[in-house]
């Protein structure tokens, strides 16, 4: 099994192409667990503390990862920020020191802030995974969405990987980008220029195009990504109707990908905005799997860092 | 041990008299583990998941169903509407489905819209358990009844009982009707003019009267319901003062009843507006019964759909 | 092991000194557990079910005692006020009935009102654990200081322990004050005047003073009270910067105190205002200690209440 070589899982820059690909072999065995009768199976984490430490709303990564070490036979607690007490002026060191100090094993951090969970690993001796800080990283996003072209694909080398939306604001954009760069994959963000970064173009090894015909041209996966109604609001998209027809797939214009083309997206989608309804229930949408392969990938790294650390 | 027909528990309607008494039997089972003390002793669930959708606030039903499914050893996330994908604009069946997609074994699931259960089942393929859905049915609810009925009556058949208050607006009043329906028993439905459903008098085998005394009459059962401030708001009754004096359950007026009538609610209760202090703390009250009986049912219900549903 | 003499834990000046020391000598052995790698060692509260029911918001106490009940095996629910029937008028006794009726072993309580603890004892089976009532008690947080203030300094006779800050406003300070006085220390309150009780000097066998330089003077041990920001909006302390200036805690201050002093807080701290930094940070803080002590506290409460009642 794989060592993963820090106490931590913060973003997908730190890691080696030889990391992910140990990850998604131990996602792999979880996988099994999780689609089994019986997802007791295997209590690797009986007798360990995880914590929860929510600082944004969210139902599917906090729950994949609470059922996540659930399966594996952890205690757990969810720590909501509004209930907590940074409301009351605690600094998030402290507040982590605090939950680390109750036995706790890892904790689990999501962050509006890019960088918070670096903040958060330095001051605590116990491993800190990133569960989404700012528009900066998601790992464990980045690792499901590898586990899932691996399962389809086989493989990654020279397959041309679109990604489709709104760049700007997508920490799964950024997270995507790094775990198919070191995989081999080869990148292309499409996206309305209000919705690219500015200077895009100086990262290496990256395709950039406004057209969306010229990113699925030829594709093997699409990654829609989601658009949030409040960028209307800012003005960098007219509405929803406009989008849909600008920068939404569907099952005419996914034609122009490969045969055997997958559509991914991290969800929530809006249905018939990023995607159309016909194309999300069609053959080709990877999103159900997503999910399983989310909580496999998050029992496989609470695993490898709370009882397979190097050097431990 | 019964088998039941469905993957899911949607409505009383559904189910067939020798389900309901099976289910019961079973939770007369399950019982014994919650009164005892050792709810771990018959761990059935463990390594299974049960994920619990709410999308109204309740204390009761919602901690009732996670204890059920933690004394069974099922690993449960709760999933409350207000931090949820759904206001992030997801439709339901895709909440579901990611839900599903977790490793979930069964889903619990409280909706304000009649009839949200059925389209989940529909689109899941685990089971879907109804916690309540908008006016229509609250299927457990009725279980709990039936169960403390049948503990204190020892049977059905031919029993009076008098269900009084806001039936317009109680899923349990629907719910409880078909089940005693089912079961044998004469049901009498009472409520001022404005709290009963038009044209419920076509409804057949079910008596209505606006008055209380006549409801009262010889009743085995009393079962009050709740009446809500916000429909004082809407006009539909005068005070809670006035609602207690007309439809108010009392020591008085429930000397009309059979001597060993028992009184019921299925709560949160409003004291001294649908029943008396008096009357609440008295021997005829079976109301803190019916919380012990709703986890058993609510552990009965789990126990037979996930592990002996008919043809699996 | 010690066997309390009351089915509930409620405050403080319920408790004899014999039986503070046994909580503490049973503490020490799950403090064992709580610092090891296996928190699962221990299953003595595997079967039973423990509810924690708060009132008032709280992240720091409410996971330490779920983490607490879940670290020796127990099923546990969390249920918020804001979610619960109180916002539907039920009273707390029916609440606690309620829950008491679902299988539950103990019900830990937080509530704004002085004395609701007590309340909802007498009218439940089960033992309830106050974990802080209005301005009264807070008895575990007093526990888990005189844990700190054991493994620090081997006892308590003839300590000087001061506690400075918002006294009028702190359950901590009167339960740490019941819990200081029966084991020998001597105590002395220290808070500006609009932040001590009227009639405070009348309390036997202690010492007030509005001086922070006398409260230190020779102190073995600092307690500093957190100071609510709502304060200062009536008026009690000029601002956060003032209240630094007259009673926060420095290192040039705790010069005054013993050479070994330790200083404690209950938490949340405001950086800078109770504490400066770099008091905080240095080695005469038993902060990140106290959390620990608090877990280990809340194991031992809860097992003895549960498994070793006088006379069960």
């Amino acid at each position: 099994m794989v060592s993963l070589h820090g106490k931590d899982l913060l973003g997908i820059r730190e890691l080696t192409k030889e990391e992910i690909a140990g990850i998604l072999d131990h996602a792999e065995e979880m996988r099994k667990i999780v689609v089994s009768g019986d997802k007791a199976q295997n209590q690797t984490l009986r007798g360990k503390s995880v914590q929860i430490l929510f600082y944004e709303n969210s139902t599917r990564t906090r729950t994949s990862f609470e059922l996540a070490a659930k399966y594996l036979g952890a205690s757990s607690a969810n720590i909501a920020a509004a209930a907590s007490s940074v409301a009351k002026g605690e600094t998030l060191i402290d507040t982590g020191r605090n939950i680390a100090a109750m036995g706790t094993d890892a904790i689990v951090m999501r962050h509006p802030s890019s960088g918070a969970p670096w903040l958060l690993a330095k001051n605590v001796p116990c491993p800190v995974l990133n569960a989404g800080d700012g528009l900066n990283e998601h790992p464990t996003q980045a690792l499901l969405d590898m586990l899932t072209i691996r399962r389809c694909k086989g493989g990654f080398e020279g397959l041309k990987v679109a990604i489709v939306g709104d760049i700007l604001h997508s920490r799964v954009a950024r997270s995507d980008l790094w775990a198919l760069q070191k995989l081999g994959a080869k990148v292309t963000f499409c996206g309305l220029r209000t919705l690219l970064p500015r200077d895009i173009e100086q990262v290496g090894n990256l395709e950039v195009t406004q057209d969306v015909r010229e990113a699925l041209e030829g594709a093997d996966v699409v990654i829609a990504l989601r658009i949030q109604l409040e960028r209307q609001a800012a003005g960098l998209f007219p509405s929803f109707g406009e989008y849909a027809r600008v920068s939404g797939l569907n099952p005419k214009n996914i034609r122009l990908a490969k045969k055997d083309v997958i559509v991914m997206h991290p969800g929530p989608v809006n249905r018939g905005v990023e995607l159309s309804s016909a194309l999300m229930d069609s053959g080709v949408s990877q999103i159900t799997g997503q999910v399983t392969n989310g909580a496999s990938v998050r029992m496989a790294v609470l695993d490898l860092l709370i009882n397979h650390r190097e050097g431990r």
